[in-house]
């Protein structure tokens, strides 16, 4: 990893924007400046460095020709505003609004006066649209001044989203260049989760479908954009969840989204129940059903029950909820939701989104995984097994965005609904549809993940070491089942500067995670280990994380503890939490555990995973051009779980 | 191209399902089956063949393991079909039901009687979704059932739709094979209507991002999923439309949805006028914003001036419109809409879904077209240029997944316009970004069209001849000014059998295009030409829909016009319409004009906006690892323009 200094790792990454407020810093670090000085550093640097401190208060619009919100690159593009002058105060209108609403964030009551005198906003209405503003009616509602009034409720309330600026280097992973192609960072955030976007075998199938047909659908699926590979996957998808169907879409953002607003519409009288913690899709999706929405708390059975009682067993309804709740790591209690569906007549939705690929034996997700040994049993066959708990849920939903390493998102169902949803939802019908060589990358890295338990075994595996490293530190890591690992801050600017200190001080990349995402008050950095993380990262991240929270005075869990407890960290009686994946089932008993990367040692490729994946689009492809070969496995072990359980898979002879 | 049989072609591409039931095809070709042979030996082997007739009513639940819609696979499908004797009438009661309702489309009165004494669909229903029936409540509602009657509903309005198998070789462009790889067609109907798919420009970039980047983007943009690719492309697409500022989306569907949904819902009060003719992304969209919506008549100023003038200029309005309509080809008047709206205090939204790439001096779309000498002395600056149509648009959408070759949509506007939408849209906020070697991809090919306008001319030119063939034949065209041909059928089985037959008989795939998507009665064949179909390729074309015209019994423009004339065929006092592209823009006057393919000749790549296409990302990629030749230029030339106006780029020095 190339070395760069932590502020300018800071301007690559988020060169004038992307990052805490010197004054916010300032007052953070007042006890711990003296022991840690890079903080002292980058404030001591703020005045004179156009990239720092007030330029968080300007709204994207007042910089010439970049964005806001986004780190766009290096040192070129700051050479270029100092050359502008953008931010010379006196010279420049914006940089002294900046000042002044930085001024105004810091209590000074004069900035207040100079604000009202100046009305920053109209002038860059004016400049912005310039034609509204010069050929419309006097009278006309002023367009651009509405839009900064609601951005500036976004910076006022501390929710505007600065985007870093992070290239995940397949040959490196889980190691990205920021805006800098020479400022290497460490990213522990990704949804990548087992590395299988630098997979080998799914990057093959990707060259050589781009190869064979293109770079794009070129057309819906009804007109030109249906092919055998968009088959193929869901084929594949239905195998997967073994259900009748499958159907693809852009995302599971839309899939959830069109098929919730297709069934809530069209289910005459239809009420749907949905978990208050559900994603931003399904809410969405409800929302455009119009149809009548009824929240019940979080995972709690109890409450669903009373809802779902109040109404007639005839009546069309739905349960919408997750597996993996992504923010904070809870799993839905899905045996029992089924159980209340079929006592009162509902039918169930269920979003695996952060789930499939990381569960179950064939990575089908949470649903599969609580029948492990039943499914384990069966093989890859697709059929269904009645009574088991994926068999009982109605509609499943799953991304190939996440642990699949690709794009796009999927229902899978019985076949009539399946069709239906196909046949009548806008959001399916009226668009391209993925690429070949997505759809025919994403189909690799499923059938890749139904044969091959170690990536996502190693995954758990890792977040079990993260976790215990962190309590043994006294971290506030929300307790959860999963594999996400939310580490508690509670305070929005605090969650902020964590995230921005990680980065710029030790080149991890973990965004901060702020409201709405969640709520005010549990501010957190979520972290996601994958197995490609090695023994070295961990602790360099386990280090990190406790250095800026001395740095940065952030609450232990202890602390949470004596102030009785949030976001489940330090409530009273607090349980443990049993993990999702047993000793049993992670290999731990029988020494088939995979271990922990460690002393340079290259991730694993399963060798008959990689031969069933390739030959799945054979017919189409050919055979693979040369055989994947198994990493060298490496010797040492990192001692934590079972020192002799190295994970050695058998090559098999792979046809030409 | 391979050689099948129709039967044989028709298998594979839609191998039980997506074809013309055989007793229409028999009654539409009483006259013409003597004069040609294929229908009647379609017709003949009707009843002994698996895959024909009867298959076309059966509910895709009532196929065993495979999609009704689709078309799987090939011969190995249809055996495993046989085998399961699924079709063989007395052994299978779906068979049966399926024979019982194509009798009842041809008006046995006993099939009705049949039907209601034998409730398949209550038989399928136990079947698919066993734990509601065995478990739920007796009175529970019965959504199996349900499904299969909004199924029903679409197989008996006609409306729906099976899907062909179609995978378009990037080698053979516009060929494609079918559902086996053996089955070559060619493609008339893709919206890679450039045929960026299979530049090899693009295909580089995306093959060297892959590697680099690798398969996913692993994240939301807010979450690890933005990287330098991402900035990049949003940076070409504001200097591509000389807008401030750009915004990505998984779809463009998603674009216009997500951004009209947040803006009509955030304006106080506003009110969305909206084109009677307006796709489907922002009848969404502006249905989920829950403003006031006003629908003005298609391209219909005087209609929307006085819909524009009940409301008080202060209140917020959009007009929310497109360039090229593409079913029926028409464009919208940009200008016009725009006065209107600087008149009455409205924002435009602008789609220009089916124009980008396709027009403008750098296929920035019709905006950019309307002042085609401006824009191009104006070169690749991304400055606004006032005054000029593009400048006046407020928000501009379009797509990266028809001219472009890739996937994914955007929006391009004011800064504070699209930071707005960027902040409150949960459709972009809360999804999985696009891959990597995807928005890379589609910035190359983007930068590759704003330097070559060899592309779009020459489809131009293809349409224009393709539109003069028709013309000549009596076979009849909507008019209209782009690139769009749409070929009257005017009856949506007639549609069918036509798209079907020029599959089957002539190996030409173009999707009939039905209602909703198209008024009952307007039905037609949609067909695109591309600069890569050849002049022996239209040829083809040309007599095949003839041919299927004379033997379906297909009216004529002269007979549309005989009857008053239909969608805009044949209509009294009809005025030729003025095609977009004038003949000194297309080359034609100066002797610059590329000409059609001929002889073999391979499509054009210019080294110079191949050149510059790949500078654009060579600080993330490095310098390509060998410039990209210009394919040889064919010497011969149709003669249909000026046989002396080859175009042939000079090529440049390209950085090794």
């Amino acid at each position: 990893m190339d070395k760069l200094s932590s502020l300018a790792r800071f301007k690559a990454a988020c060169p004038y924007l992307g990052h805490t407020k010197p004054s916010t810093l300032r007052s953070l670090s007042t006890v711990a400046s003296a022991r840690y000085p890079t903080v002292s550093r980058l404030t001591e640097k703020a005045t004179d460095c156009p990239v720092m401190g007030p330029a968080l208060a300007l709204r994207s619009s007042q910089l010439s020709g970049a964005k806001g919100y986004a780190s766009v690159a290096g040192q070129a593009e700051i050479n270029k505003l100092k050359i502008n002058n953008a931010f010379s105060g006196a010279a420049c209108p914006h940089a002294k609004a900046a000042a002044e609403t930085a001024k105004q964030e810091e209590g000074h009551p004069t900035s207040k006066k100079t604000t009202a005198t100046k009305p920053v906003a109209a002038e860059t209405s004016a400049s912005a649209s310039h034609h509204h503003a010069k050929t419309g009616p006097a009278d006309a509602f002023n367009y651009e001044k509405f839009y900064q009034s609601e951005l500036d409720k976004k910076h006022k309330d501390k929710s505007y989203r600065y985007f870093n600026n992070i290239n995940r280097l397949a040959a490196k992973f889980p190691v990205a260049h920021t805006g800098s192609v020479k400022d290497e960072v460490t990213v522990w955030c990704s949804n990548d989760y087992l590395g299988m976007g630098k997979n080998p075998v799914v990057l093959d199938t990707m060259h050589r479908t781009l190869n064979k047909y293109g770079a794009g659908a070129g057309g819906t699926r009804n007109i030109a954009g249906n092919g055998a590979m968009h088959l193929a996957l869901e084929e594949e998808l239905a195998s997967l969840h073994r259900k009748p169907s499958a159907l693809v879409f852009s995302s599971c953002y839309v899939a959830n989204d069109a098929t919730l607003a297709t069934l809530g519409a069209k289910l005459p009288g239809c009420v749907i129940f949905s978990d208050v913690m559900n994603h931003a899709s399904m809410i969405q999706g409800i929302r455009n059903s119009r149809t009548e929405k009824v929240i019940f708390k979080h995972n709690d059975m109890k409450d669903l029950e009373e809802k779902l009682a109040k109404y007639p067993k005839s009546t069309p309804k739905i349960i919408a909820f997750e597996s993996v709740y992504s923010m904070c790591g809870s799993v839905g209690p899905i045996a029992e939701i089924c159980d209340l569906a079929e006592k009162y007549g509902a039918i169930t939705f269920l979003d695996e989104v952060h789930a499939v690929g990381m569960y179950g034996p064939r990575g089908a997700g949470v649903a599969e995984h609580l029948d492990f040994e039943t499914h384990l049993r069966a093989g890859q066959s697709g059929e269904p097994i009645e009574g088991t708990v994926m068999d009982r849920v109605d509609i499943i939903t799953g991304t190939l965005g996440k642990a699949y390493g690709a794009v796009g998102g999927y229902i899978a169902a019985s076949t009539d609904l399946v069709d239906t949803i196909r046949s009548y939802a806008p959001g399916f019908i009226f668009t391209t549809s993925l690429p070949p060589a997505t759809v025919a990358g994403a189909q690799t890295s499923i059938a890749y993940q139904k044969e091959y338990m170690g990536d996502r075994r190693l995954q758990q595996l890792n977040t079990r070491t993260l976790k215990q490293r962190f309590d043994s530190m006294d971290i506030p890591v929300v307790p959860g089942p999963s594999h996400i690992v939310p580490v508690l801050v509670g305070e929005a600017a605090l969650a902020k500067a964590a995230s921005d200190s990680l980065l710029a001080d030790h080149g991890i990349y973990v965004q901060s995670i702020n409201y709405p995402t969640v709520a005010v008050g549990e501010e957190r950095l979520r972290i996601t280990p994958t197995p490609g993380h090695s023994a070295e990262q961990l602790n360099i991240l386990a280090n990190a994380v406790d250095e800026v929270f001395v740095r940065l005075g952030i609450k232990r869990k202890s602390e949470w503890k004596a102030l009785g407890g949030r976001a489940g960290v330090g409530i009273p009686n607090e349980k443990p939490v049993e993990p999702i994946w047993t000793d049993k089932q992670l290999g731990l008993l029988d020494g088939t555990a995979p271990v922990m990367l460690q002393g340079g040692a290259k991730s694993v490729v399963e060798p008959k995973a990689a031969y069933e994946a390739q030959e799945r689009l054979s017919h189409l492809l050919g055979s693979a051009p040369k055989p994947i070969i198994a990493q060298p496995v490496h010797k040492t072990t990192t001692g934590l779980f079972n020192p002799t359980a190295v994970h050695t898979p058998k090559a098999v002879s792979v046809s030409a």
